[in-house]
């Protein structure tokens, strides 16, 4: 496969995490060419070129349009504020890039519908970093559950908890603001809604719960301003395929780091999981003699693929850098025409329905369909 | 205070659990007189003979209703099946006899009213077995939230999972018919729910989903039956308090053999209890160096109290019996007019309006609100 | 059976241990006569009866000696401070009495060695009070390792850690004096060793090395003095059987509180145990496909024996009397001629000589051999 | 800086650990000029030739002597098998390059003696591959314990456990032969020595015992071959500093995966850590109320640097290959002259002078001093 030519829009951290990655990617599979690292596009011509100096891409820019003219590049990386997503995820695809933008899609629904129809039209591998889903343990339990490892599945819970809103001092910023979103639910809501995609398909119907732990919060100035969103969400739902779940996010939990804590219930076993510890899993199956059962916590290990590709070892820990090194070579992969797991504008587009219909269930405080 | 005459009702588990407590309460205690065990009831007289030998009663009989008469009984155990309750509590408190009765009150929330109304009418001491508040990790963790350690409580999550219905082949019993009850919601929702009441005080409103996991069971004799009830539940609650809650139960859950695992969030902490390591909880308070904070596992000890009635060292464990122990000396506190730990009737019957209110939200699917 | 006459001696926390399990036996067990609480003895008249009627016995004396001359008594209890008990298991014997003695046997070898003696003489039942072994978990590994379930074991590691003695500011007491001991070795060294003699047989040899964190402690009326024994031993051990052993004990361990951690590592598998959690313990057996390998948490459940005499529902936890409650069973059984899961007088000396032989390490400098 | 010119002997997985690192340090970091991997050498030109192109390397060679030639060279990553280092490590240090090479140094103990008499003849930076002293958690544990946050240090555990030696059926192969050292104490023992040094500084004397699970194992032709040296090492020591240390290491212990479990107890605290969960450490601090104290479970987070440079949240966990990429950018620091936490030729010999000791006390049956 030829080397590929690539664009970076934003320098955050999500955008330190796909120039790590686009470095990783070929010494750590070594199938790959190495790619190209041409246009890094910031706030200011200045500010690109020290942060193309730094996470080692040829040319900087102020204006990301600017190189979407250059043929030389082939996928463009976005990872800048949400509300840029659309713009630029649509100039993109109708410039002929491959996008890989970083969830969610948009911060509003219509933004992220025009951002899959301009996927659709383009043609283009066009996806979004949900990288919990390449973690080595979250694909091993996927096919632990499609070999019925634990019969069949009938409930599922999960929460996602983080404690960075939790200090009631703490200022008032754009992350409380209604225009930044609902809160908790689309601020990291949509990360366990991608983990459910990946291994139980779509939502059907949500009834929603939200609180606000802070009604209002201090100004840097003096006074303080009501808190205009939710920092805990809680939600019954239904898939698709009937299965019911819970779904918590607190981003007001202290203690509470980056827990992704997933428990699936099924006829003749259970699986448990916890991104704060990423490298393990825990299954218990009702087999052999009673006296015997119990949780069993498996480490990952070389078996688990693609975690060979960066220890030979077991229970030496991937990191989370490494989740968007698989996913950078899943993109090759699906821009070369093969499968690839990942989660694409279309699927996306589900998610962020997802969010709409929980807030939308809050609104109404009852049930809410999710559109199809 | 001067001995008490005992009766005792019913001799399965709960039954001894509450000869154990009877005969343990001196010696763990000391400030008691031995209690009398004087008469014991079961379904047939030579059952009854049997069962007062291994337990230690005095006198055995095949009807209930004849102790009632002797003027030695003080307090009867009531620990037969959930639908006989509301018949002998109210015949023992128009007796004049204290009620000590195993959870819940009732299998219909009629039959728990009249209790409720008996209760009130006999001025006698009517409680319920809920035997969980009585961990001195339960108590020093209500200490706790009523000292302010975590802060302002904004959010409670607490799951209640076993695994007795797991097994989709086990074959149809009552448990699975409507009669018996809603399901895994009154079977040991109850559990989490008398928790809650210690903890946070009474519930406003709830929204719910319900699973079977299993649709029908086998019958014994060849075929199968339609399951009646739920095996899942799941509830968004609002307390009185307005604090939002999360109910999970689930008696279907592979691998969880006594789980109650309760999380609280607070404006400056978080508190996490798990029933199945009973002898400690962990707490994080948001003080002190960043890069040291962490929740902490405290382990049960003398300064929890009345462990220290149990075992004067840290870390040695008391066992489920032993939280019946000390249910019976609050027993015998109220009895005596002190103030006392316990769920009585009136309390008990909130919580069986909870429970009802959940099922009847369940079929209207939509928000309910619990009956004051 | 016919009913057995108790005479206790000595009211500390094991005295009202003994007597907590001779309450508790007939209700949990239901299989034996309910034992008459005839005499318990203390340091004064008036403090044995105090303690009588907190803990149910008929008659009281400051002088336990008057009570071997009742024919009624058929066991005695001993649970004085350490350095009485050959005097008064000697007594006991030689009046014809069984004896239960709280271990360890003697502060001294040889009167360990005349305890031993005088037992063998009696053709009484003279056990030690080794609770820990009782525990159903601990029951169903040596089951496992005898069925082989992790194959051949080739190496096992054990720690017993508390903290009672780490604060340095402590002051001085009769712990920290050589007379009362070598320090955490003899203290609760015998624990582990207890253990290690009902899983894997006696100790051939040992190397020791000891530490004091503290050099002196203060005197509470000023000043300081030097701490005689040490609050830390480690040892490598190697049993009869050849197995290779690591023994650490740490009477000066923050934050553990009753911690004894077992590890055992055999040919097809591992076995871990923690006192702490005392109703769980893990097991790895390498079968089944690798990437699902792992440690399987198993509680403790009606299925390990005796647990299902306390709750009939796994994942309960028994507590750590409800061993004594058990031990006293076996000791009912051994005195009616039954098989019984004890430590009696004669091996709990070789687990006194495996203490001494460790200290005589410490002194040589160098490997010393246990005598057998 | 000015950009570094990197040669790589060897390809199996160090090697392509210490090609991650190299591709992964400018754009993790940010402040360095991005190495130039100039020459990889493996055993022939064409094995040479393929891995250059899978890990990013221009040239490839079958001879590694060749490009020590190369001006441009500034270092020497050497990961070959263990065998080799010398005589790689003295040649390219002799050529006036910098060396990084695996550990351990050698497998003679004059071999590493001469390596670190070449290291410091060239005054060229010559250091070890150590990499878990680079864990930022280990960073910070080191920083706790000197700032005194559990006081004095008086007693430490460690051990390293992993299990693909467990399998008796496992071949016979060159680990199990002399001539590839002592077994466990060499093969990883040395990984614990490196954290113990880190954290407590050299080690003054040593008794050890050692076992062989499995006394044969089967040659693939039929047949057995004796086990040569021993898969279970068990060591009491002494520090310089006076503390006493129990290290343990199993190559044989089922069910551990890459475990360094390391327990330190101080007078005011203790310390916890397990390589296994590499981003958390606990600590236990003897303040606050008695009745809330436990051991505090911290995971690793911005605030211990430089896990900053690679995620700015907490809870979000590093890798092993992490630990490599913060190694190389300590090389950097060193070559530029600037102080590095890294352990050198001189540290490194220091090490392998206290695995021979214990080698030596294992054959001798006692204590034996280490040489300074």
């Amino acid at each position: 496969m030829a080397a590929l030519g690539i664009g970076l829009i934003g320098t955050g951290y999500m955008g330190k995490c796909h120039a790590m990655a686009w470095n990783a990617v070929l010494p750590v599979f070594g199938d790959v060419e190495a790619p190209r690292l041409l246009h890094l596009a910031e706030t200011s011509d200045e500010r690109a070129r020290q942060r193309a100096s730094e996470l080692g891409f040829e040319k900087a820019t102020g204006d990301w349009r600017t190189f979407l003219d250059d043929p030389l590049v082939d996928v463009v990386s976005i990872t800048t504020p949400n509300q840029f997503h659309a713009e630029m995820a649509i100039a993109a695809l109708e410039a002929g890039k491959h996008v890989w933008c970083e969830k969610p899609m948009a911060t509003a629904l219509a933004d992220a519908e025009r951002m899959q129809e301009a996927a659709a039209r383009s043609g283009k591998v066009a996806v979004l970093g949900y990288n919990y889903i390449q973690n080595p343990v979250i694909r091993h339990i996927r096919r632990l559950l499609s070999e019925g490892a634990i019969g069949e599945v009938n409930h599922v819970r999960i929460e996602m908890d983080e404690d960075f809103m939790a200090d009631p001092t703490t200022p008032f910023s754009t992350r409380s603001a209604l225009a930044s979103g609902y809160g908790a639910l689309d601020d990291f809501g949509v990360h366990p809604l991608s983990l459910l995609f990946t291994l139980f398909g779509h939502v059907e119907s949500v009834v929603t719960d939200m609180v606000k732990p802070s009604e209002e919060r201090p100004l840097s100035g003096g006074g303080a301003r009501k808190v205009e969103n939710h920092d805990v969400a809680s939600v019954l739902m239904r898939m698709e395929s009937g299965t019911s779940v819970v779904l918590m996010v607190n981003r007001a939990a202290w203690g509470r780091k980056g827990r992704i804590a997933l428990q699936v219930f099924g006829s003749t076993g259970s699986i448990l999981y916890d991104q704060e510890r990423m490298n393990e899993f825990e299954i218990y199956q009702a087999n052999g003699p009673t006296e015997n059962q119990g949780f069993r916590k498996v480490l990952a290990g070389p078996y688990h693929q693609p975690y060979d590709r960066f220890v030979p070892a077991p229970g030496h820990s991937l990191g989370f850098n490494d989740l968007k090194v698989i996913e950078c070579r899943e993109l090759i992969a699906a821009i070369g025409g093969k499968p690839a797991n990942l989660i694409d504008f279309k699927d996306g587009l589900r998610i962020e329905r997802s969010v709409h219909a929980m807030a939308q269930s809050f609104a109404d405080r009852g049930w809410v369909r999710v559109e199809a």
